[in-house]
Parts: C-alpha cells; sequence; structure tokens
C-alpha cells in the first residue's frame, strides 16, 4: 500500500466547510485502491494570527514540506487587515513552495450554463505564473499618510522565472489537442516585462514546432472572453495578468463554485497546493450554503498530480454528472459533497 | 462667434477613416450655432515614424499646447517595434498634457445587443486614472537576452495623483443618479500601493458624505462585469487595472467599435484628448469597415467637456437613434458617419 501524506489547510470562512467535502471525496475516489491518505490539519489562517500573532513561521512551513501535497480551502477575513493573511500565508506558500505554475483550467461542463457559450465551447487551461511579476512584495510606501506619500510596486520578471512556466505551457499545449498557445502580456506599455516574456515564448517554441501560438494584450484577451472564449487552449501569462483572467474565466463557465486550481512545483522539490480559485467568503460562511465542486476538481487535480490518473477520472466524472443533473436545484455543501462521493464510491 | 481649436492626430490605419467622420459629425453639430472650428491635422504615428524616426517631438508638443482639444483616432502598427508609439506618442500625449482623467463610459444602448444585460441596464463610467500606476515608464531590465535577465516594472502612485483623480471620480459619482462609486484595485497583494487608494477614497468620501462607496478587488470586478454588470455605477481604478476593465466594459455593451473615451486635464492647464478606446486594427484599415462610432461618441464627450452640453446631446441622441435603427445591417465607415451627421444636422 502507499500512503498520502497530506496538508490540510482549510483556513478561513467556508474553507473550512469545502475542505471537509473534498476530504471525503478523496477518500471516497481511493476506496478500493491500495492507497490511503493521513491528514495532517494545519491551523493556519485568521483564528491562528487573532491567537498568536502569527501567519505561517518557519516551523509550519517545514512542517508542510514534509507532505506530498496541500490541500487549501480559503485564505482571508475581514477582521484581518488586507494583505496580511494573503502576503502572511497564502503567497508566502506559493512563494515558498516555489509553486511557480499555477494552473487554471476553465471548462464549461454539460448542464452549466454559460450566457456566452454552449457546453464544449468553453475548454482551456490558464498557465499564470506564481512566483513572480507583481506579486514579490518589492513595494514600498514613503511619506505614508502625508500628502506626499510616494507608494512604488515593482513588478519582477526574470528570465529563469519566465522560460521555466513557459516551457511547461508549451508542454502542456503540445499534449492538447488544439496545440495552440496565447501568451497574454501588455507589452505595449510593460515594455520590459513584456518584451523579455515574448521573446520567451518566441525561444522555446523552437522546442515546440507544433505548438502555434500568439499574443494578446491583457486588455484584448478580456474581450476575447467575452466574444468568444472558445478561441483559446492554454494562455500563459503573468501573476497578476493570471489573477484577473481566470476570475473572468470562472465567471464565464459557471462561476467560482466550480473553479479548480492547482498550484503546481513541477520540479517536485515541495508539495504542490490544490484550492479552489474563490475566496473565504465571510458573509455565506457556516452556513451550509457554499459550493464544494471547485475543491472537489481540485482533489481531481491533485489525485492527477499525485499520479492517481484513474482516481483523478473519476473524481472529475462525478463532478460532470452531478453537473448534468443539477439543474436549479438548492442543495447544501455537505449534501453536494455527499453526492460527490456517492457518484465517485459507484 | 468663438473658435474651437482643434489639433487633430488621426494617427494610423482605421484611426485616419473613424477621425474624419468624427470631424464631420462635429462640423454637422455646430452648424446652426456661432462657433467654428478650425482645425490643425499633426502628422503623427507609423508614417511619421518611417520617415524620421521622430514619435512626438517637444516642437509637437508645443504646437499642440496651443489647442482647446485633441481628436485623435488610433495609434500602433505592426511595422513599428511594440512600445514605440505607444510610449513616445500617445502615453506621452496623456502624461504631458497631464491627463489625470481617463473617462470611459459603459452604456448599453438601446438596440445593442449584449449577452450580459437588456439596454438600460448597463450604465456606468469607469474613471481611468492616466499619469501614473505601471504606466510611469519606470521600468528597465539587466543582463538583457541571457539567462540572467533581470526585467522589472514600477508602479508609482502618489497621494496627490491618487487624491486628484479620487475627488474626480467622487464629483461625478455625486452628480448622477445612484450617487455610487466602486474602487477596484488589489489591495490584500498591492499592499502599498492599493492601501494608498483606500484610504485616499475614505478620506475623500468625507468631502461628497452623500455617495455611497464600495470596493473590488480586480479580479472580483471582472467577475461582477460579467454577472452583474448594472451594479456599477462609477468605477475608479488605476492606470492599469482600469485598461483592462474599459476593454471588458466595451464588450458587454456592444464592442470596442462603440467605446469612447476622453482623457481630461480637468484643471485645465492642457487641452484633453478625446479617442476610440479601439486600436488602429491594421487587419481591416483602409477598407471602410471599421465603425466611427466610438469616435462620434468621443466628439460628443469634447463638445461637453468644451461647454457645448446641448450640441454634445445632439450627437449623443443621434447615436441612440442611429444604434435602434442599425440591427444588422452592414453599412461603411463613410455611410455610417454620414447618416450620424445627418441625423445630428435635423
Ligand atoms: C487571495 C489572493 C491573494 C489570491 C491571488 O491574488 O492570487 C486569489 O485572488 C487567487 O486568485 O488565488
Ligand atoms: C494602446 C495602449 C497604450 C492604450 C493603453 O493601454 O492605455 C490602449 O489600450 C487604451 O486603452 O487606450
Amino acid at each position: 500500500t502507499s500512503n498520502i501524506n497530506l496538508a490540510v489547510v482549510a483556513g478561513d470562512g467556508i474553507g473550512i466547510e469545502v475542505v471537509e467535502q473534498g476530504l471525503a471525496v478523496l477518500e471516497a475516489a481511493l476506496k478500493g485502491t491500495d492507497a490511503t491518505v493521513s491528514q495532517t490539519a494545519f491551523n493556519l489562517g485568521a483564528q491562528r494570527w487573532h491567537a498568536t500573532g502569527e501567519t505561517l513561521t518557519d516551523a509550519d512551513l517545514d512542517a508542510i514540506r514534509g507532505h506530498d501535497a496541500i490541500l487549501l480551502g480559503a485564505i482571508g477575513d475581514p477582521t484581518v487587515p488586507s494583505g496580511v493573511l494573503e502576503r502572511g500565508l497564502l503567497l508566502k506558500l506559493r512563494f515558498a513552495l516555489d509553486h511557480y505554475v499555477n494552473l487554471r483550467p476553465a471548462k464549461l461542463f454539460a448542464g452549466v450554463r454559460s450566457p456566452l457559450a454552449e457546453p464544449g465551447e468553453i475548454d482551456f487551461v490558464v498557465v499564470r505564473e506564481g512566483t513572480e511579476g507583481p506579486y514579490v512584495g518589492n513595494g514600498g510606501s514613503i511619506r505614508t499618510g502625508t500628502p506626499h506619500e510616494v507608494a512604488n510596486e515593482v513588478s519582477v520578471n526574470t528570465a529563469f522565472g519566465v522560460e521555466r512556466v513557459v516551457r511547461d505551457a508549451f508542454a502542456r499545449a503540445a499534449a492538447r489537442q488544439r496545440k495552440h498557445l496565447t501568451l497574454v502580456h501588455k507589452h505595449n506599455v510593460l515594455v520590459h516585462a513584456g518584451h523579455l516574456w515574448r521573446r520567451t515564448v518566441e525561444a522555446v517554441n523552437a522546442e515546440f514546432p507544433d505548438v502555434t501560438t500568439d499574443y494578446l494584450h491583457v486588455d484584448a484577451a478580456t474581450i476575447f472572453l467575452t466574444t468568444n472564449p472558445s478561441r483559446f487552449d492554454v494562455i500563459v501569462t503573468d501573476n497578476l495578468f493570471g489573477d484577473i483572467l481566470t476570475d473572468q474565466a470562472a465567471a464565464i463557465t459557471g462561476g467560482i463554485g466550480l473553479a479548480a486550481s492547482a498550484n503546481i512545483n513541477p520540479d517536485r522539490t515541495a508539495p504542490s497546493m490544490f484550492e479552489p480559485v474563490h475566496g473565504s467568503a465571510p458573509d455565506i460562511a457556516g452556513q451550509g450554503k457554499a459550493d464544494p465542486t471547485a475543491t472537489v476538481l481540485s482533489v481531481a487535480m491533485l489525485l492527477d498530480h499525485l499520479g492517481y490518473a484513474a482516481e483523478s477520472a473519476k473524481v472529475t466524472a462525478a463532478v460532470a454528472a452531478d453537473l448534468v443533473e443539477r439543474g436549479t436545484r438548492v442543495r447544501s455543501t455537505a449534501e453536494i459533497g455527499t453526492d460527490l462521493a456517492q457518484r465517485v464510491a459507484e
């Protein structure tokens, strides 16, 4: 038997509820295989911060490193100053564990209504860079709070960092049917970063001659996501543009209740992290209203990453079948989770 | 009689075609008033750059400064390296002439089909900051072209710059029926710039107590633009987020063929500039296929800015009437322009 040593960071708000269901589906998917799951729950997020002032200590990080993967619910709470948990916990995990591929599929499942496309017409994946760009935290302000304040934010982009994520995106495109890669940036304004991205895509394309490429400015990309989302196959883009586009992509494929993501360390020097794209949604937390589907689809990505391709496919198929029959029926978080786990077990 | 001393920068591609129609409508709108228009055409853009290597000289800028307003078509051509004309001409104009309010209305006119809303349901305006943020050009790269390249882009935000645009946005919100202002930023990640924006909105709100406010992260804003665009009244945001959101806003209100914009210097220390949101569209340039409506609506903003409120309203009404009857009828650039000018003259 093999064991999956899973770090569980349920986090804040609805994170706790959706992770519970994600774990149930994970157990169901592995039933009948020789794999087991052992979980370590990490108390990280608003509660821990209020109690101790800590976001993510070196000891936490070391403990997490010892695991095969991380399942994360959601981070963030209105009682904590904006940025404290995001920068000190969520982004710290992504950066410290070198999650340079932030993978976000956008697929319109049958049964899911989109104002902009028919089911099957949207099926692309965003490869969002996860360890550079304006997310690096290299900002600062002077004369803060005075009329002479200057607040800067620095986007840092390295050939090393851009090349590795671009290569990963090409490999994903090459493995897909359409084999098409779209670089999204804003190289007519952010000329230095943008030209590095562009040159890198051109150079790496030589290694993947059967992948076709094109380029869109980020503003134009939001137009095509509205008027012609089926034009996309694989998108590669920087950390901030990826953040923006993947929320829009979620909105056109059934909403963030369905949007999964994987923060991947492709070199496997540290555990990868799987999380729904949505936040902690404090307005509906604790009421059983959250849709755990995004977390369940993130669990499918986790299984795939760890080599359980068949089990991953079972989870995705269960979600697909559930969505076909879902209609406008309202179920609680636990009901959806139980239904999905049951389908997986069948 | 009063004279409008207009600088005309037709620019590249379809810019030339749409500006011609915009000028015809401007003439029509002023017929019967005591106002006249005198135009100075500036040869700026790809052709000039190829011929002389110049984008915008000090002499050009000085000459433009002497005018009451600028009508701009579009800048950019695939034969010119990306960024050269954008940074050296378009953004140089916005920055040098202190166009700190980049105003972009998003209105779903009757007769225009949107997959996301019924006519009348979308009516908001984006106040995009125009002279700061990641657009300042404070980037650079080292070891360019080597595996050790580092390319940075700096977003600069000042209390001075943020406060003036936020105040302008509040004043616009206060003058509207719903009196609602939404700040869009990403203060959970871009904590320094984001918190400056947030503090500024809170502070200036005291001067406009009847304006309600809320806040959205830029990623969430793209979701609401998809699922509930009618929630927006006035959006205030930084230069880059404003660029992204206004293209998405155009996409949900009939496309960039209809999206107008005004680069305003509210202190009137230099001429303001009026331009369609769309680009030079080299793929359809010179074929009479471009829709001049966005330029005509920009002319309406120009008239309003110069104090010709009744004439501005006439132009907007002509566009509204044309859109109601437009259907799927295909007309050339000149035909649409002529039809609009005729309606204005009626
Ligand atoms: C919570 C926030 C820091 C995060 C991000 O910006 O990456 C979120 O929006 C996401 O997309 O995972
Ligand atoms: C052409 C480009 C520099 C410009 C911008 O980014 O501001 C355009 O996209 C716009 O929105 O006016």
